[in-house]
This record gives C-alpha cells, sequence and structure tokens, in this order.
C-alpha cells in the first residue's frame, strides 16, 4: 500500500463509511419450500477494511432473483450452492468507500455479487466478483440492475441468440410482468413477432399489453386460462420463452408448433419444491421441438453489446420497464418471497442505502 | 386405362401373382402396454387389382421399428395414429407385379409405407406412399430398411445435423446394438468421436465393440451398470443420442458437460406405458443442454445424400450392419416385441415373400 494512498484512504474511510457495523446476512439452514425469515441469520460484524490491493464498498441496492432461492438448495446447479454459515449471496449495486485499488477510485459505483450485507471487499483473494459501472449514466441506479443489467441482458441473448424468433411468429413469454418476461416482450415486439404474455392477475396482464405492446396476455389465475391461451395463440406458438416450468410451461409446450423453440430460462415454480424439475419430453420428440438451457453468464463477455443496444431502445421509447423496490436490507428474506408469490412487478430490488459520496 | 397397357398387365397378373388372397394385419383395439396377438385381427381379403394409375406391389420384407408402438397408440403425434379396423402401417420392400404407372413396370423395387400385408396399391387417390429403389443396387433387400435404409438415414441426420459432433467429443448412444443406435455409434466414431453404446447383455455389448469399433459399451442389465457409465465417460458426455428414454436418459443427462446436447431420436422405454414423457428440465436448465426431438421424415428430400455417403461408408468397410429376419407376416405382431424385449441385434425384419419377377 502507498503511503500516500494509505493516507488518503485512511483520510476518506473516517468522513464517509457511515457505520461501523456491518449487517450480514448469513444462511443458518437450508430452507424447505418457501423461504422462512430465520433460514437466515443477521449477524452484525465490524465493517471490514481494505486490505492491500482491495476495495471496500458500501452496498446500495440489492437484486432479488429466482436464481436466489437455488443459490441456497444443495443441489447441482450453475455455480456451488452458498454454505451454511456463509453470507448469502446476491448481486448488488454499490459505491466504494474504501481503496487500495487505483482502478476503482472511491466514489466508483461497482455492480457485481456483492452479497446481502452491507459492505463488500472487492479484489485481493477474499473479494467477491464486481465490475465498476461507467460514470453519468442517464438513467437511475436500479436500472442497471434490471432492463440495463442483468436481466436486460438475459432477456436479450435468450430471446435472440438461443430463442432466433423470426418477424410474424408467435412468442409466448411466461412470467411477462416479471423483470425478465417483461423486457423479453418488448424486444420480441421489435423483431416484429407477435407477443403474448402469461402473468398473474388483470394489473399485470394491463401492464405488458397496454403499456408495453404486448399483443395479448394470459391471466393464469383465471378459471379458464388455459382456453385463454388457445385463444390468444391462433397459430399456435413458435417459441416459448420459459421463465416459470411446471403446468404453465406444459400447456405452453401443448401449443406449440413443428420445429418450435424452448428457451428455458428459468422455473420459478418448481424452486420452491427441492425436487427434480421435469418436462414433455414426448412433445420435444412429437413436435421437433429444440429446448435449450440458458444462463446469462455465458454471454458475460457479450454483456456489452447487450447493454448499449438495449439502452439505445430504452432512449428511442421502444423498450420501458418498472422496478418493484423494497426499502432495507433487513427485508431481503421476506420481499425474495415476492418472486414466488407474483408480488412483484417488473424488477425487484432491496434499496439498502443512499450513495454515500457524490455520484 | 390404355388398351395395350391393360392387355399386358392382365397378362402379367396372371402369370406371376403367386396367391389369390391378400392377408392383412387389421389393428383390432388399442394396445395396453406389450402388444397382444389379438391387438391384430389377420382377415384374409382378395388381393387387390391395379387400378387407373395404379400398381400392385407384392411385398417382400416389413420394417419393424420402435415408432410402430406409438402410430397405435390415440396419442398426438408426428402423423395421425392408425384406426381401428385399418391395416397397420409399416414401412417395408415389395415389388410391383401389376402397373397402370408407366413410371412403375413390373419388376420394380419400392420402398414405402406398405402396410402389414401381402399387397399393397401405390399411387391413385388410395394409394399408399412409396418410392422406387434403383435397380442393381450391391445389397441384400434388407439392408435397404436398414443400414441403407430409412433407419441408416436416421442415424446420419440426426447425430450429424442435429448432434453436431466434434472430433475428440464424447457420444453416448443408447440402444447402440439396434438398428440406428449401431449406425449412429459408427458414424460418430468416423468423425473421431469416443464412442459409448450402451445394450443389453455382454452379446450386444461384445458386437458393437469388437465388431463395429464402439471406445466402450456399458451393458444396462448390470447391477452396477451407473457406475459402468460413470467409468466409461470420465470426460463427461458432450452428446447423447437417446433411443430409449427413461432412467437411463437421466443417467446419461446426468454426466453431460456444459451446452451438451440430446438428439432425442426416440424413447423405446415409455412406449408400452401409454402415458405422458418426462425427462429432466432442470438439469437442461443448469447444464445449458441443447434437447431437440428429430423424427427423420422432416429430411425426405435429403435421403439420397445421406444413402449415398452411407453405402460408400459400407463399401469402405467402415460401416457394418447386422439385421434380425423374422419368417412369415403371420409373426409380425409378436416380432414388434422383440423391440422391446432386447430380442433383436441390428434391425429387425420381417421376411414376408421372396420376389417373385426376376430383379
Amino acid at each position: 500500500m502507498g503511503e500516500v494512498d494509505g493516507r488518503a484512504i485512511v483520510e476518506v474511510r473516517s468522513s464517509i463509511i457511515p457505520e461501523t457495523v456491518n449487517r450480514e446476512f448469513r444462511l443458518r439452514r437450508r430452507p424447505v419450500g418457501r423461504i422462512a425469515p430465520d433460514d437466515f441469520e443477521l449477524v452484525r460484524a465490524p465493517v471490514p477494511k481494505a486490505g492491500p490491493g482491495e476495495a471496500l464498498v458500501r452496498n446500495l441496492y440489492l437484486s432479488l432473483d429466482p436464481t436466489n432461492r437455488i443459490w441456497v438448495e444443495d443441489v447441482e446447479q450453475y455455480m456451488p450452492p452458498v454454505q451454511l454459515g456463509e453470507v448469502m449471496r446476491g448481486s448488488g449495486l454499490g459505491q466504494v468507500v474504501e481503496s487500495n485499488d487505483p482502478a476503482l477510485p472511491p466514489g466508483t459505483i461497482v455492480n457485481g455479487l456483492l452479497g446481502w450485507q452491507d459492505y463488500a471487499v472487492l479484489g485481493g483473494t477474499r473479494g467477491v466478483m464486481a465490475q465498476a459501472v461507467p460514470a453519468g449514466l442517464p438513467v437511475p441506479l436500479p436500472t442497471l440492475l434490471g432492463a440495463l443489467g442483468v436481466t436486460g441482458v438475459t432477456a436479450y441473448f435468450g430471446l435472440l441468440d438461443i430463442g432466433q424468433p423470426k418477424a410474424g411468429e408467435t412468442v409466448v413469454v411466461s412470467a411477462a410482468a416479471g423483470a425478465t418476461g417483461s423486457v423479453v416482450g418488448q424486444i420480441a415486439r421489435i423483431k416484429g413477432c407477435r407477443v403474448v404474455g402469461i402473468a398473474g392477475g388483470p394489473e399485470k396482464c394491463g401492464w405488458i399489453t397496454r403499456e408495453l405492446g404486448f399483443d395479448a396476455a394470459v391471466d393464469y389465475k383465471a378459471a379458464d386460462w388455459r382456453d385463454r391461451l388457445r385463444a390468444a395463440t391462433p397459430a399456435g406458438v413458435d417459441l416459448d420463452f420459459e421463465n416459470v416450468g411446471g403446468e404453465i410451461m406444459d400447456e405452453v409446450m401443448g401449443r406449440m408448433n413443428l420445429g418450435g423453440r424452448v428457451v428455458l430460462c428459468g422455473m420459478i415454480s418448481g424452486y420452491n419444491e427441492g425436487k427434480p424439475m421435469h418436462g414433455r419430453f414426448d412433445t420435444i420428440l412429437m413436435k421437433r421441438l429444440r429446448v435449450q438451457g440458458f444462463i446469462v453468464i455465458d454471454y458475460l463477455p457479450r454483456f456489452p453489446e447487450a447493454i448499449m443496444q438495449l439502452a439505445q431502445w430504452m432512449a428511442e421509447g421502444k423498450l420501458k420497464h418498472r422496478d418493484t423496490i423494497v426499502d432495507g436490507l433487513e427485508r431481503a428474506p421476506e420481499a425474495l418471497n415476492l418472486l414466488f408469490d407474483g408480488g412483484n412487478v417488473g424488477k425487484l430490488i432491496v434499496k439498502i442505502a443512499d450513495p454515500p459520496l457524490k455520484l
């Protein structure tokens, strides 16, 4: 650590770190079914210090995603499950408040796996993965977790790269008023597809058709939702962007045309079950479907391409979004259940703090 | 009908049609579970006559395929199910014995959906789908139903077009000693893959490794077949050519590498069950697999390309095959069960008759 740097940092720390306590949600036990508040333990630890090459980040916004529920399950998955006693993994936005990394000066906004806690340490050997966000973006910070963040990028590559939609095709999106689904549907509209969204309740269905421009919405809470799906897809379904799984997926797959594609982005209906999730392989065979699983981290090197295009569509008014913001880190566990209860519209975010340094 | 043609045909008919009775297997009831002999009725009808534009065919060899079991089930499928009272659908080879179609002179060998019967009528409005086979091919006729027929073409396009194998990858084939699987494995070897076949019993396993050149065989009848599969795929599985479904498919999918592909060609383990066939969608998601259903009739225009390549490999000694031939049309129903009992090696064929006209 350079001396001058060291002094500067100490001065900064003393003036801008608002708390001396870091609240950390540690995984106490593996949830069975829905997340229960005491599946996590809220530990109060000293705010960590940035060691050589490290940066200390004040966490500002926490992204809540269906995949969080997978991370706490002890099953084979695309990253190691969160271990008992570990701070809960979560992606979020934060601001560097103390730094021994010249590439991350204090004030920098970073986006990464900051965890369910007030402070995170970046870099070095113990640090989490995070990237600096370009300064001066003309969007509110939470948007960088949603429509212009990992969620938007998921929609972009999942639909375009895996799904390969063609103009005139019918695209069905489940969890259509959710963070990913709402972006998927709008991109499919931009590409000239007929877009049918499946969502729960008249408010969400109204939002995606009236504000987002979906061609039709199917309220899966209506008793006759299967009939409504059939009526909304008179030419069958060419592409299913699947976020839900279970009986909704089965029904959509039953409507699919020969040679259709299923972009398997998620299956939230099964995440609380803790059981293997199945689907109709006979339908895949008879209809010669292509079902392809997809996790956005495989596209990490291409994130900028997606974000630039999404930002342009947003600037042109073609891409709208909504965020559901829950105030206070302490509410993260209960807030996560909103995803499974259909309690959010658009991106679900926990606000942890305001930026302590001027943006 | 031209008069000269008409006379000529009458003369031919009188001399070469061996029987006056056409034996037809008609579907009496929908099978429950295994095929039972009296699921079909053996009806004796007069040999039909070729009407205007039609040709009468003496059926010689009948191809028995797992998909026959699907055809008699009243479920959504890629062709209409065989209706009760209809002659059982089946592909086969026959010889034209009477013709009002100048393109199909008597003596012509044809390949098509000739049905479970002694005679079939081609062309016109009631005729079945069939194509003439080039004369003078240097292979026995049954080969045109197996390795150089629909079965070989299924292996060819399924593996190469859908599966896209790369040299050095590990390919697993189930029902590997069956008609399709045995060809799939050999093509994968030609393409430089490590090939592991799953088959039932030491004889089949020995055949595919010692005679066909598979790198390894896993006997699924062995109690420790899961361990053997693991040992045979030390680098995981990149491509699963799936013919069986069920727990064998689940186990192979559990061995798959990120980004692996499942060519879903068939799931014979489930065809006698009459229930929806499921598979692990959570595995598709976590491992970002591509699972693609495939039915060879979609490749009809490209059949010649496949057959030429397969014939060349066969001439070069790179593609070997074996046929299991059951003698007598009357044995077709019981013979079909051999497929489900693992009673055949290579292509399963029923011999109906010898060609009545000189080839």
